[in-house]
């Protein structure tokens, strides 16, 4: 058991939640509770902690058992729930990613807050995304708070960290993938769209939306109607609106 | 200007900030920032408290300046927007609520998270509700983070707390609502009923959902479809799909 906060293997996890450098580096993020570790498919699976306390409600297996202390200064939440695990980046290819037909694209630019990304994915997986593109600048989905967020859909929503934003929706628009901009200067109303093509939306950053080089990229400019006197949703609800009227559509 | 933080009217707004309680008893909140002081209406602004640091970049009405440090302490955030203010709560009648035909309403049953609620107001404003009818278990309304994430629609949402649910409900099935529960047993996707009649939306809590008492009052179960293995989507993303799916409805 380990009882020392100093140890070296915890140090290291407390550096995973907090760096995304590190994350990048070992390819490997920190999950945790019991539901999140049993989601993990196995073969992501490197190291699994579990508590003193937790221990005897825990029939996983486990690399090593820690003192609740310990596991309370590792963990990135306030009341941990007893297991913790170092997982293994899942990885996709673009092409793998596009290899699905229709597509049903999400396009994050820029969004900040890892809730918002996280109910991207959890939304996203509900409303049947083939993939989520990210750009660079993108908060990291292996973010704690993102991880938590995504309810499990960080395993099972294929998504594709571009480097190369420009060539990344040039590749996509290539493959005849009808690409949309919610946009103050749309005219038409998301709903007046076909979706049943291969399509995808993206999505801006919360304070400043699109840049307009990623908005003059788009095939379409759309809007989300809006009565009252506000000026736009929540990221994450805008991208959950227009990803479930693509899936509205290809039901009916 | 107030340098002191153990100031009496300093200390009350802190105990403002933090307590349902005392906020219910003087029936006022407090708000931050210069957005959200410039869309609170006149007659409900009681007190505006501006900090020395951005005081020469404020045009509006000053109760008193606060010294950058007082201002950080009474602030709900860790970096203060430098004006705050005391504001009356907004107050709404059942009946004025109801008065509004065709009614779309969203009926919340305990949701915990300040966020979610405020972004279902903010979402709610968009999709054009009538009104937003809250069961007293819910989060409070005026809590901090709540008015943070209304973004504004706090003041033009009408809203209703019910002190007697069953009662409340009755009183609008008896308006002719219909209300609609999502639910795992629902057979219907939510797209296959018709909102262009005065309609209602019961939102759960969001780990146990609503309650079999809640659910037995619904005219009509629905469902919103998932793909994926996820067992359920985020409350106010639930709320919003399903109330843009009335303003979609009703504008087609």
């Amino acid at each position: 058991m380990i009882t020392s906060t100093t140890n070296k293997q915890m140090k290291h996890i407390v550096q995973l939640q907090k760096k995304a450098r590190l994350r990048n580096q070992e390819n490997v993020f920190v999950v945790e509770g019991p539901k999140m570790v049993e989601e993990t498919p196995g073969e992501l699976l490197q190291e699994i902690y579990v508590s003193e306390s937790f221990a005897p409600k825990w029939d996983g297996p486990v690399t090593e058992i820690l003192s609740d202390a310990v596991m309370k200064s590792i963990s990135d939440t306030t009341t941990p729930q007893g297991v913790l695990a170092v997982v293994k980046k899942p990885q996709y290819s673009l092409e793998e990613i596009l290899k699905k037909e229709p597509a049903h694209l999400l396009l994050v630019e820029g969004v900040q807050d890892p809730g918002n990304l996280g109910t991207m994915f959890r939304t996203g997986e509900g409303a049947g995304v083939s993939g989520i593109i990210m750009h660079r600048t993108t908060v990291d989905l292996f973010h704690p708070k993102t991880v938590r967020s995504t309810m499990g859909s960080i395993y099972r929503v294929p998504f594709y960290v571009a480097e190369d934003w420009k060539n990344t929706i040039q590749q996509i628009l290539r493959q005849g993938v009808c690409l949309y901009a919610a946009h103050l200067k749309g005219t038409k109303s998301y709903e007046q769209f076909d979706y049943h093509k291969s399509c995808g939306f993206f999505v801006g950053n919360e304070g400043n939306g699109l840049s307009p080089e990623t908005t003059a990229m788009a095939d379409e400019l759309l809007r989300i109607p809006m009565e009252g006197k506000l000026e736009s949703l929540n990221a994450a609800m805008a991208a959950g609106i227009l990803m479930y009227e693509v899936s509205r559509q290809r039901r009916n």
